[in-house]
């Protein structure tokens, strides 16, 4: 039952089509597939600007060891995301700088996990983006195997190989591989419509007169009055 | 009972005694009050070496729902701080780029919440100071009334309409309307106090010393021995 | 039982070896000791890109007071790390800008806490390195006694006077006293190593061969197939 | 500027009108409130099946001190609920066997607090009640001043002197004083819709149909299907 | 893009099959399983000594809101569980004594959710079986629309309908609908065997040499001295 | 460095002083210590009523390994107490039904871990007391070396092997071996003097006026107002 696999072969999205995802910042990304796909504000960048959007190659590890790590770096094409769930919570660190570079090496653009790395400084300065649950010293063990190209869970949402993840300063995103042309085109669509607002807005309108929540406000019964004891 | 209503007129403290608590720090401010007015560890900054101090507009919501804050941007004034306090804790995002675009349009000088914000490098971009409790890209709904400008617990802080709210590194502090002027003339004293110490230890004295904490220590029966076998 | 004291003498391994922890960073030093010493993922850097080791002087303290800082701080020599933990869990901070002052005008060359600090702007512009959990305004009292240069625990681990405490952006690794020599030798040797390994890895090659983990895997029983429907 | 007080004086809420609040429970008393009240998850009973109802005598403590409250107990009268709040997050226990004993002797009903207790064992075979967020050994201390009978923030939820507590297996929900009679009646009437609606569901009547949510999620826009694929 | 929906239709596992499910703890269930299905720790059971096992209807809200479990309820066959994850962390309670009645008439067998309960009280007097991660009584609003019967993530699992729910004291563990009747089976024989070893480390052999332990820690190096100072 | 360590011996206290114990709660000994030996308000019982006090075995595991329990299980003597302790944080349980039946067959009383246990309600049925932090099904791997009878640090506290272990409804509390027979005296002559006052309190007497806290409260500047306006 679920025996210990990797999995070598993975369905990715066209690189162009990934790539695209990078003009468009994560929040954006998730309004335009109905509000889903975010990972949660526990998985928190390590570094300051980066953006990234790759195919997910998945690694499912005990807590506390790495070695499924190793064998995914092999499997990883250039363009790639690493995403590290763990069975059980853990602090323990299970990626530092020497897979840092192997992955770089190998074309990988990010990590994404609810676990910890360590190195940290090193990582920053190699510019290489991660995004994890932790940092901390404590190290990883390199006999208990795990699963690398199955479906996980990280954080609050589901991640499959091969699906599309996105990563900047507000968090981590993820997008079903064929849904992945779709919310592209949804989410570009929205970023114009929200130019439009944001000059609007520059210029001194309201929310409450563009989008109409002033008579949503009067619906849902909200009460105007100039102070507390006119009520 | 506790019917949804916007108050639309605040009391604010003068522009300029406002304005003055920009020249003391939080922790200052703090202390100057009696040791009261701190909003709790768990509400940071989103960057680092802003501060601020302005007239709070609170906003009490349902978590995951900002049409209240909508509604409260368009009371602003300028030099006022939007204080955003949920019914129950939640990691949805109630705010971000546009709504800081329209934020600083009216006027206001800041955002601090218990709940979560998203956009953040875009906010950080602007130079929009915010202090929250989570960062997270899954957004709001807009289908739920609450309250603006009544009273509202933030953190661990109670915080009324016009309050002086104060933020900076460290974190934030509440200042009672009414009281804002004493604790200004306060805090200002203690820091040029604390001006003069500063100098005694950056020359090597010490505060056993300078504050007669060594007779203090030798009143609670704390003993000084070379090793502890010597007990 | 336990009664309150403060400890005079410290015995401290050499200066030079101390400051030989500066060249090797807190994973490598956590490895070197048969993975043991970290205090702790929810122990943070205040700030980015420090390294310090020193001397621990440690301080036992009641929640939320700082007396027994105060007493300590008149014990520290040039090199000397101030290590402060708390008998339960606090927020309040016991450490600010003035006794950051006076530290340094002792040779203190950092702090690492269970507890919180406060005027964290300033601490960061006097470039005092500081590794706290908490930040935040609510301040100390100075009347209830406590222990300095006893053993203590922070965070998860135990220190006495004398550790050698190592910190930099990843965590802090506390090294006992005497082991410190060996320890060090043991990291620098490390650190040796996986520089060969860097440069393998940056080449191309992967983990799987340099350090034999692929048979490792095929000795766990990990299968290996194309797409997950071959097993 | 806010000195460490005792305020005497209380303004209760009529015996009578407090004790009505004992028929009904602490959710139906928060949406009689217009979902208002509740002190939060986080503050939990440390017995099972135990209901109070009394007026707030409130107690502000610096963490670990719990001189404050033996300041307050000798305020209390029969039916008076203590109300611990502290001023920054502890897990110092400032409440036990002897405190509980002194305040049934008193005529208190029980203690509501965001801190600690210890003892627990015996406190619950006195019968004695009590919502803690926290249960542990850690004492306290008796000398920092605090404040008797000011207005405190218990977890997410301001409370005042004389305000109606109202506990049991679900939470701790604050009335204000002056609203007690309105609340007490909109929840009886609360409870009495409720039961009918209790009945025809027992009988297996949806309340998609007793409440025309059935209409609700149409107008929502959401769809019904045999199987996702016929969407 | 994942319009909101109601599923009607779900595949089950036989009922018989799932109530073989009854006479396994949800440990033996997990390790079944190879180490798969836990929900994770923080999922507790509000009640002691319950068991149960049922075929999960699943609803997928936005925070603090309940209408998609009014929807969901009407779609229980007897013999289901109610699976209720949130699309972001949340402590209003979404279901209480009324929804619980309606889930009983309709022959639901027990809550499992990420969120929170209220009528804690009432609830266990009735027997329903409930585990959530909290319990409290800010209530839910019926605005917000949702999924019921699509794949969610209940705390560290994804649940799909039809899946078969396990929940006992320990925990809650999630079977993948087609794998139960291999995991059942599975779980019986090695709820068998340790009915073996039970017997005999209850007649005081060691599981050291029961299971060949002794030889592992051999091979692990693990020395064995009298004393510390022996090594 | 460090090497994994299984020590065979340990020096406990006589078997009478330890029972001694049984008759004092745990907070009474924290107290005698001088406030010392709380283990920390997370590690909580999984039972109701139990109070046990035996001699430390100790364990260091790696998160989510169990094998040195195993091995430790072997050196129990009667009277004994388990102390399992982990490098990092973990959920996953180390310890369930057959190790609990293997424990009380070699006489152990007790279980008190920072980690997570399994099978609990077989471990309650079978009577045998444990303090943990988690709860919960993910089960552990028998792989990874670490220490049995070094000292370890159990929450906020280090523990020797042979310490007497005490615990009861409020928490744990470890007592050095060399001062147990001080302890325990003064833990007595604590709770006979807790009497007297008991029995005052009852009587309706204050400690306000019995331990002179009203003459410390004037002294620490406390005001006494009969309303608030009155200061």
């Amino acid at each position: 039952m679920n025996p210990n696999v990797v999995v070598r072969k993975v369905e990715r999205a066209p690189r162009e089509l990934v790539q695209g995802f990078l003009e468009v910042d994560t929040s954006t990304v998730h309004e335009a597939m109905g509000r889903f796909g975010f990972a949660g504000a526990h998985i928190r960048p390590v570094q300051q600007g980066a953006r990234i959007a790759g195919s997910a190659i998945t690694v499912l590890v005990h807590p506390g060891d790495n070695i499924m790590i190793h064998a995914a770096i092999g499997l990883l094409e250039p363009g790639d995301v690493l995403v590290v769930a763990s069975t059980a919570p853990s602090t323990n660190a299970l990626y530092g700088e020497l897979m840092a570079t192997s992955t770089v090496a190998r074309g990988g653009v990010g990590l994404v996990t609810d676990g910890a790395i360590r190195d940290v400084d090193s990582i920053r300065e190699m510019g290489f983006p991660v995004w994890s649950q932790h940092i901390g010293c404590q190290g990883p063990m390199k006999t208990t195997p795990g699963w690398v190209n199955t479906a996980v869970v990280l954080g609050e949402q589901a991640v499959h190989p091969g699906d599309v993840v996105c990563a900047d300063d507000t968090g981590v995103v993820v997008v079903p591989r064929l849904q992945a042309a779709e919310v592209l085109e949804a989410a570009r669509k929205r970023m114009a419509a929200e130019e439009v607002v944001r000059q609007r807005l520059a210029a001194g309108e309201l929310s409450l007169d563009i989008a109409g929540l002033g008579a949503k406000l009067a619906e849902l019964g909200v009460v105007h009055v100039d102070r507390l004891e006119d009520l």
